[in-house]
């Protein structure tokens, strides 16, 4: 059994704090009521913080502008980091030239773009001409049909063999209060197992999201590993992947766990958080 | 290394054969030229034959005809078994009323309403009036848009507990010599994977399709379960399913398999036929 | 929320009972105290019962002498359906003279020898001289070194291709209050993800022990799927296998399961028994 | 198709090259003959070298002598980056004093005693006085007994829940021309199916060993991700987890893989290497 602490007695003893996004400063209702005070708190007490999402959806720009629609200033691009940043990093490293075909909103083509590269939507993939066409990126679950899409990308992989970078290993997300949507994760999984390819999968529990966390936190301010405190509502991505990483993890519990629930999770798969706070509030 | 036989040379020592359909009977052409000899020779022997395939698209009379139109009239919905006839059996059994809600067509909705139970398609439901909803039938890729109804049944799922029918386990099939597309035991996996439910799956390689067919095979004539042989294209399903049941099995090339990568496939999987050929032509 | 019933009141409802033996009619201490009278129940009530059981340690009559020394008469070998018997079945269809290597008890390789098959453990197995080896019959985790032998299984199969049956599908058991061990189903899952072959598994949930069972029971007195009630506390095995064969089930609390943990589990995974019962006392 | 080029051609590219181990600088006989020309070479031509092994079976200094008694004395244990290395570098971060029970040989121990921390064998736990044990650490296959210990973790999580390091990823390793051995990533894999939980698992194709071994890299001569090579003889592991990292990959066929059967690997499983040699001999 681990205690339930307030957020603002554990975040002290820490310089670093990254944050989940989901369940952590939103919800389904948008940013959860409350949340600027704890920025105020660790600007106080000189904690810089960062956030840490997989979301390939749209631009770290995009992500923080939600925040500041909410009067959360504090937050700018510079301290975004999404899973699609690591997928764009990718790209820029080991593709040279041409075009990524990819599944996803044309906002989310931006990590594709900014990786100095072409991009083509695949519904508009000419399967008779794949030539300049490098690899697949599956960056969003919107903005495509999947009837046609899905089948489309197995089917471009069975004429053209290529690397597949999957921007977001969540499988699903939640919409609403009781309702969830399937995640780009999800249909990743799908397109794999009938593909019997392997994608290059970029986010949390993976080790790299939290090393590029870790490079953009220690050029604004040097830190050691574990003096970062990674925050998040989600075992099996947030709490896992930060604590293998050599980080301190806080389980919140505004994502909706009752406590005991949460107390049977930690205790069934031995994932055990260094500490449990209901939520960030202050 | 198993040697290649003749087709005849093997079925002549067997009272009963089990035919897969797709890769042995029929190709992404339909069915494939030159197998009405086969059944005729079948019929001068004495020898019975079935087809056990995992389809759920539409109904067995409908199945038959397909057959019947390329003049291979030996073939009448009697000597058919689907794995949408055991979802059929199953909410015979187990669903005394109500209705059933579906992902496929309207023709593959047939299993549930000669079942005697009411049907739904998922985009019809209304997810605030559930009283009569007493199960999902996943019958088929075809007949709704995935974008919505899959997220729909996750959801249908979160608002009310109740079983889940795959009703073909198959996750994808061939529609031209190169292309395949998702098959709904792929669609199945996605959604299991996402709700974290547990569905009732019906098809091969599980023993209960190969059950269905011996039954029905001993109405016709009393056979024991290794005078039966089962021909298939795939390892995975026919094959290994077979040989569990007792039966003795043929795997054939001419699902485009070459030669070497059957005896690599053999070797690797430690799933072994009893005899290789490289069709059923006789 | 499903209802907790009393087992009498339930039971009497149909024709013939499955039991699970370990959870149900036994604990780690032995024979549940009290059992008996539920037999004397089923036999004043007409009502007939067998005990389904993944177990390949020893045969039907040792495993009928258990209960018999607990002064449970009404229990004989003619009533026990073990995954051992079905590995036997398996064995007398397909195998037709040679030796089978395996790993196990002395005890356990009774279902081997009543095939009418040579036996050897397979630390007597000479590696260069396979010709006589015809399987692998993976039984029971007590009998061999688990470190010199699971390494001899894999490297065996390197060098001869032939199938592997595994006898008892549970990957562990319970020995005392709180201690498990691991069990052959387990072992088998080690040495298939290494050996990367397929192997041949008996034992719930999958279709056929059930079959196995509906046979035994209709030779008794002919009775439909419908009218046959399974007893198990474990979803995943008895409550999912009997339910898609077409039983009735019960999941019982007795293998130290809370109700409201039961509850949880359901609804998380959608397996959702007939009923729920305390125990099977009467 | 990709074309099989010499390795001298394609090293000479790049600043700093990473060596797998098994099937690039040794096999089941030691260490490769000619490979010290390989070094004499990079070292000529001013190219840094690190070897990236999944092994903690014993200490850096220990690995580097096995080369160095080959006559290699160009790889000394600055050279090494072992997957042991980064459970030590966890265990310093995240355990601050106490006692790690461990599975494998006293000389694997090394990892834990090094980072500060109390170590016991499984065999020696009580477990009744449990309160001194922080944690498991999973080292090596040898020093145990399988079927005692492994019993013995899965029974020590379930009297305390703690976090469990794996310090070997693979699942199993080459122990003659023909014959393979399970590594303790296989047990791990046992024990994590039977006890629930999740593991800390370290080892290609992991991101956090690349980045280790880009770290120490670094300290020698800064260089960019995609001016290393990383050289392998699996898909699985050295290919994709180093392209995954951002660096170029060759695929050696020292590991007795035919050229044809890369290549339909490759094909089969999307994971493509930069350049395929046959070996690294110069």
């Amino acid at each position: 059994m681990i205690d339930i602490k307030q957020f603002q007695d554990v975040v002290v003893h820490y310089k670093t704090v990254f944050f989940d996004a989901f369940g952590v400063l939103k919800n389904h209702r948008g940013v959860i009521a409350g949340v600027e005070k704890t920025f105020e708190f660790l600007d106080a007490h000189g904690i810089n913080y960062f956030i840490l999402t997989n979301d390939a959806s749209r631009s770290p720009e995009a992500l923080a502008e939600v925040y500041q629609r909410y009067g959360i200033e504090h937050i700018t691009a510079d301290q975004i980091v999404s899973s699609g940043m690591l997928a764009r990093d990718w790209l820029s490293m080991k593709v040279k030239d041409g075009t990524l075909a990819y599944l996803g909103t044309e906002q989310s083509a931006h990590y594709i773009q900014t990786a100095g590269l072409g991009t083509i939507p695949i519904k508009d993939v000419d399967l008779t001409r794949l030539e300049d066409i490098r690899g697949v990126v599956l960056l969003d679950d919107e903005g495509f049909s999947w009837t046609h899409d899905i089948n489309k990308v197995i089917n471009l992989l069975r004429k053209k063999n290529m690397p597949v970078i999957l921007a977001n290993t969540d499988v699903h997300y939640p919409v609403s209060k009781n309702d969830v949507a399937v995640a780009i994760g999800g249909i990743a999984n799908l397109i794999e197992q009938v593909s019997g390819h392997h994608f290059i999968r970029f986010g949390k529990p993976d080790a790299q999201i939290f090393l590029f966390g870790y490079e953009k936190a220690c050029q604004q301010k040097p830190v050691a590993r574990n003096e970062i405190l990674m925050v998040g509502d989600t075992l099996f991505t947030d709490i896992i992947g930060a604590n293998k990483f050599g980080m301190d993890t806080v389980l919140v519990l505004s994502g909706n766990t009752l406590p005991e629930m949460a107390q049977i999770r930690i205790a069934t798969t031995g994932i055990i958080p260094t500490y449990i706070c209901e939520n960030i509030l202050i």
